[in-house]
């Protein structure tokens, strides 16, 4: 492991001073984002690697007050008035299987299909074939493709078009623009969306699947805090409310 | 403290036996009312209090699917599929000084009113009166009065009811209705909500303010539960959206 | 499904003035373990189901300051004293599959096996000594089975001896019992714990398996709330501390 | 308010094929501390602003895996092991004022008393002046003086180096270098730590005081993440266990 994980997740109370040193000089020349990729790798990222995962945090920081974890974070902020860490935290919770882990399940794909290529001596576009296939058979929806918007989302272009500018295009980059070429033609036209893309990305980099969950949140968690310190000088408490229209029996007359 | 406390509160391996058999005691004639007051006031209550406590505990249980804490547990539950927890906790987060806060707040304002006039040797009556004074002069609204549909509140009389039926009504009952009497003719007719009547009577059972939300939390947890399990069972995963309609200056063109 | 059920649910501004009148008619008479119950199964239980369920609550509620769910909500409360929700949510999110998941996982396993052992025409008893093969066979540990400490834990006793009493005990008591000779014979004796006896109660109730976590939240709230009320009375903020012994790599000298 | 913002907030149907133009743009060319300025203040940073951003994040990211907010996450984890949401957000929820609020409290301090001496014409060193006497006299503790370790902590001379080089620093950082000095002489040496270094910063920069508790949450959650993602995958569940010593009164014999 390198020494600058040391440096962060030490806390015994003897190497606090060593520590306070170590960040202090991570402070001088370091990037936020390039603390993450240490806290999470133990080692710093290349200027390459950096860029692109600035771009990735930067793509899901933020999708509107509408959007599930940002809509929970503001009702939580709208009934509790006084605590900014359940608001946070509220929103946080909302972040699942359903919203922000497309790109997680998406690299679990990645790295299932291609594992098994590379034992069997296939090629990217082969592992997408029949990745492809399995979904037809299996009527399943294949992660990271498709949006109810775009036809073809912007910011999987930039993505990409980082990655090869900065040498990071791999086998996960091939794989999900085979992915996309096969599904156009065997099921209907998928534009690629952004979790898509940043999952053939982060698996190029070396992340592991939950990597995706992961960096998901920490980019989230920026949106979430804006969302809530609008919601606190912008909005009174209570203003959100519900119409609910319930469906069952009626009530007993008494 | 009441040894019974001890029994449920210690969890050094050496006496998880002796609190095995304390438990399996109290499971055999206890309910889980008693249970809640054994651990907040380290005694068991008399049937009375059970049964005061129990009117309150169903009184806050759940206000429909549209209360924020509600709404934010099924939110949770619409992005995150996999975590009961995580919706359950997010519905606890949305709970706060303007979402169940209201007993707890009413409570604060009992036992300081009601504090100053056993010094000074007034009634509860002339506590009231100086409340409603206070309020008035101040523009504050008075927790505890007021509600949006109902001109009586129905759980009033019943809780009230029962705390008398129980030899339990005190101060904090001839407190509260004296202060809806003088806000009726000092400010407008402003008829006592379910939060001023539970504050009345859990300040005639002991209570310090803070259990007004600590027993406010328990209750809804019981209706969080029943509002997320019927999210799994019977809506799709992000069912929930939101018209958001942005307020900002429009992008600028690329 | 029950019209208490609607009167529980129903939020739309028409239904909250027949809501509160049908909230304070249950607030005369029932328990709030009924209303637990009404949420959940649409119903308000018997008597005997109403005894069976407030012993399982009880048996939930609290097992001291070490346990996970509640060394969260005191961790919580040690570093963020200004928010109740926020320490009693901590709380719950440390509820999970090895912590409080243990009662849902066994009655997976009693509606699987008796599922099957219905559809096959065989006997509770022999639907739970293929359970114990299986397991076996698997190198898969038994849901329900073992304890730390107890060689037999009282609380199992109870809760059968409840059941019985009360005419409630069916198939569900009937598998766990056979699952524990069973497995005394075929791997070692394992004693039923509380998490197993109270999958077989709730079982034979009729509650679904994914009732066992919400019931365990129920309760344990109750505890959490507790923990936390002592916490917020007792300590000082900050006073948890943990000696952490870093094992990594010495920091680079500078 | 800044166009970038509108671009990043909108949520609503219509709006989304322009907002993923707009994330696309800022995807090519800003960082993800540009966002989080952007989010925050509806702009985007100076190149010299985002220098010191970096620094105040990388300094609050993570403090060890002793840290309560951290201690939270890893607990929950080791209870829950099927959420990461759930994990993250435990650790959210142990910050508050005693935890990750010290930064924010002291700009409010430096907010006051700045604020009160530029309606008075005092430079901010008389300012600093009485906020050290008034601290004396009240017999409360002055926010961002004081560490257990550190007699100079080297985080402070570089968050404060960065901010001169940049043309960054102003009445914050006097305010803050006065105090610390009128302080060793008036009480004891309390050297600067990073939460009273920061709010120098911040306030310069022109942040509001709840930035103070936002940004901290911002850093931290990419800690908490790196925590979570290790408890996963070196640990096993349950693994986290506590030590309690009962101080009750015993049990009763039964």
């Amino acid at each position: 492991m390198d020494p600058w994980r040391t440096a962060i997740a030490t806390s015994d109370a003897t190497n606090i001073w060593v520590r306070g040193h170590a960040v202090a000089s991570l402070m001088q020349g370091a990037t936020f984002t390039d603390v993450i990729v240490l806290l999470h790798l133990g080692r710093l990222p290349t200027p390459g690697e950096r860029r692109v995962l600035d771009a990735i945090l930067i793509g899901v920081a933020d999708h509107g007050a509408g959007a599930p974890s940002c809509a929970a974070a503001r009702l939580a902020a709208s009934g509790n008035r006084s605590s900014i860490s359940s608001a946070v935290a509220a929103g946080v919770l909302a972040i699942g299987d359903d919203h922000g882990g497309a790109g997680s399940n998406c690299m679990e794909l990645i790295a299932k299909e291609l594992g098994e290529a590379e034992r069997e001596g296939r090629s990217p576009a082969a592992a997408a074939r029949r990745a492809v296939e399995t979904a037809v058979r299996e009527k399943r929806r294949l992660p990271g493709l498709g949006h109810r918007v775009h036809t073809t989302d912007p910011r999987v272009k930039v993505l990409f078009d980082l990655a090869r500018a900065e040498g990071l295009a791999g086998k996960g980059i091939a794989f999900m623009e085979a992915l996309e070429a096969d599904a156009r033609v065997r099921i209907k036209p998928l534009p690629m969306n952004v979790d898509g893309a940043l999952a053939a990305v982060l698996h190029d980099m070396g992340f592991a699947p939950a990597a995706g969950r992961f960096l998901f949140i920490v980019g989230r968690v920026a949106g979430l805090t804006a969302e809530v310190a609008e919601e606190y000088a912008r909005e009174k408490p209570m203003r959100i409310t519900f119409d609910v229209q319930y469906d069952g029996v009626p009530p007993k007359p008494e």
